[in-house]
């Protein structure tokens, strides 16, 4: 931990139509404003604080200005900023509404605590890769998108098995008939992943994990692979629906017969920021119910 | 095994759009003619054989009117068959085009010898049961629906988990979150429920499984109870996306906030016969590649 | 619940070297004499209360005698009540010393309340059926025992695969690679079966489940059969090492080369005392931290 | 592929009371001698092949005299080769009995043409780290090992479950109660951490995972964590059985209260020899029966 910015400019992201979260927005605001630090609003943040006198700036913007950028919200207001703000060098914090999140760790109770202690430079940073999705067609580019948790093939509606081929760095793994296949970063191994039987990837490890979702080979297993690998999907011309393609489940991408899918890690990453008593091992003991020291 | 009935009388139902069904058909025909068979077609069924002359029954009706219904096909074919039958007792047979089935067990080349020995009365018969799904909206019945395989109660779209209480015989059992929940006859534990990780019931067994899938509670786990049991499932109000409820997959419900999804064992019972030499455990063994004997 | 016995003459079986389970009994013993029951001790537990006036009996003996027991803590201890007893008809209650179980829910701090209730005919009693265990050798009976949990052959060492068959009724259900196998109980299947993945079988039916250890075919899966199948599991002669026998993981049987495992229902049950508030989907949802209602 | 060495001494390693090993011993003695290559045998391979006039040497000798390493046998032969070999560079190649392996990828009927290729220097290289196992009393040494496939701590008996707690770089992560854990290399993730549900990590993948057996916490999940990090276990004092350590499952340590377990990555590595035509994906899909190309 050597020396510190100091955050003089600070962008904020809060969670719309969320009472709780707008509690919280005020209280960041008030304790941001006492720190002497420059508040700027995300556009839709700015319209819950009506009369408000702070400069206001559209998602990309705000993170070129800002020397730190606030979320406050649950995991998916910080998978939506991440994705936005991921070719940003921008740390981003999360404050969460009441309820641990694996990557908003700050509870609203020691929201100023903890807050001070980040801006005197008392916290942790970690760097989180992003998956790059591309869709091609024919060899054209039809769709980009990117997914800090995962980029989930599946079949989009109610349960009909799609069949798909899986390459790894073009070399043939597998076909598959299942209802999807999740690829995730480490991050998002704790999210989607982790409910679909994966395993939990340290955030710290360069790693992909592709995660089957009800395969209908029942010897399928998750498979981990290094994190510069270039994952492709292949769905069968065959299917019964066209698949679809979606990032952290909040973009979702439609396919046509033909489509390639395209999956690595992107450039650039987020720069989480943990307030100073974070341990990526509590959460997750507090997080799945395990055993604490004997 | 006592005296068994001839079958003299003896309806079929074929495949759509499938070159290698229709094949059957032709060879099932000529076979069944061949023993002086009266041959009934399914409506459908009727136009893969154009300028034939055999009389033509629509689904319901033909179960009335035939001693045996041979079902030519996936175990996707016998499911519907068995779905629109199950009211009626007529048995049935199925004759599936290739690969093994769990439910259509007459391999195309053994066609002629293993019909005729069920002809004459060689066969093994047992009882499958289906269960009955009602949907209610305010204490009013909105639609029903019945499934030889299982129930789903799903997102229906891109995984957006969905949160939904589960009741048995109005015992709250828990809440969830999760992709959705099967629930299964033993006939559908080798079906979708195996996917999603569920237990092998032994077809005779009177039970029901429960099969959580992607559930966000990492504890969860299938529960099996009495086939007697009625279940009860209610989606929350606060839902993100409406979840849908389908059978064997083929058949799909909406559902709208406060609906109440009922399952039970459908009064009836599908009559499914094998050839003589059917081992349910070998079927196993030869699907899911388990071991042979030492 | 129709007219109850008054459980006059009862029967106690405490916990060995356990201070809190000492307390306990001490409590239980004084409830009882204020409400005029006459107390049995079981041999073992005798010794806990030196200078006690109580008559003394042998396991067998002690149930003969009584109309209820009561043991004092874990599940543990019930199991290995419950086998004692099996072959009796008197029912038996469960106290446990501060962490809820499967099978001993009455809390120390609830105990005089909820014993009064029990002792006045308001409780809840349900038949939990135990396995007996049946070694044979070239057709000659070499051992036999009994589980109220499950059931299960075993490496019995330090994982070496053993290789074993499997049959149910006679019927070839497959051969296996594995650390071994569970046979377990409805009762069972929230003990050791759980934890290798096994289904939740709901204590009313009737039925067994199959759970595998650690199977080297990777789609191997638990099987539930009905409650009356007869279960046999026939060792390889070439296993590296003896597999060993054991149920409820308290009584351990040898095995040589030859040894055929005979698994059944057990003639006669245990019957299990509830007080009246008890529900067994709340027992699951308290120990396995299931979602409570929404 | 650079100028390639040519393996003039080659050591041999034979499976012991293996009729299959010993024929295809004899197929490989004649081919290296028709290409003119020095033979050494191990110690105990040496009395298979009474009356030759080969150099015999005991296993770390025979290393350091060989420029090729050839074994023959199971994957169990070759652990053992390896983890006695792991501190040289020589390269290992594995040659099977009829049935693939994850190590030992030539096929007896394949042996001489694929040999030639090997010796002609067409072939492919891999790295594959080992574990080194460390046991501590009170800050003393008291036994060490090496593992390729997993290091496993293990009740080493009959399902009494055991109790410790687990730590990543002296970062406490959890304390479980089961029957132990895998801690497992991505050569051993194919292997015993399979069987228990762990993950596939990439050979290529420089990760160790931790795979818990039966844990009696249903929310353990495997974890992925970086090659370099220091796995420590502590065996609670109050374990009913004193649990014991395992390496390959191969060599058995024994451990008393107060042992502290030490698991790293190991100096060092198996330089593992494969085939041209050797592709790790088609080994995966024969072996588990994945799907072909659609």
């Amino acid at each position: 931990m050597t020396k510190k910015p100091l955050f003089q400019t600070i962008g904020v992201i809060g969670k719309q139509q969320d009472t709780e979260a707008l509690e919280t927005l005020k209280i960041l605001r008030d304790a941001l404003l006492q720190q002497n630090r420059t508040l700027l609003l995300e556009e839709q943040t700015a319209s819950l604080l009506p009369g408000h006198s702070f400069s206001v700036k559209p998602m990309p913007e705000l993170a070129a200005c800002s020397e730190l950028i606030i979320v406050i919200g649950g995991d998916g207001n910080l998978l939506n900023a991440a994705r936005a703000l991921s070719l940003s060098k921008t740390p981003v914090l999360g404050i969460h509404r009441g309820h641990l999140g694996f990557l908003t760790d700050i509870h609203p109770t020691a929201l100023e605590e903890e807050l001070l202690e980040v801006l005197s430079g008392q916290y942790y940073q970690e760097k989180r890769f992003l998956l790059s999705l591309r869709i091609e067609h024919q060899g054209k580019v039809t769709a980009t998108g990117n997914a800090l948790n995962e980029v989930l093939l599946s079949h989009g509606s109610v349960s009909k098995m799609i069949e798909f081929e899986v390459y790894i760095d073009e070399q043939f793994v597998y076909s598959e008939r299942s209802d999807g296949l999740i690829t995730a970063t480490p991050t998002g191994s704790t999210a989607y992943a982790l409910s679909a039987d994966g395993p939990i990837l340290h955030p710290s490890l360069d790693a992909i994990v592709l995660v089957p979702l009800c395969p209908h080979t029942l010897s399928s297993r998750p498979i981990v692979v290094e994190g510069n690998r270039r994952i492709k999907l292949v769905p069968s011309a065959h299917n019964k629906v066209y698949p679809k393609v979606s990032c952290d489940s909040q973009i979702v991408f439609p396919t046509v017969p033909g489509d390639e899918i395209h999956i690595e890690k992107q450039k650039g990453h987020l720069n989480l920021i943990h307030p100073k008593r974070y341990c990526y091992f509590k959460t997750l003991r507090n997080k799945l119910h395990w055993g604490r020291k004997l």
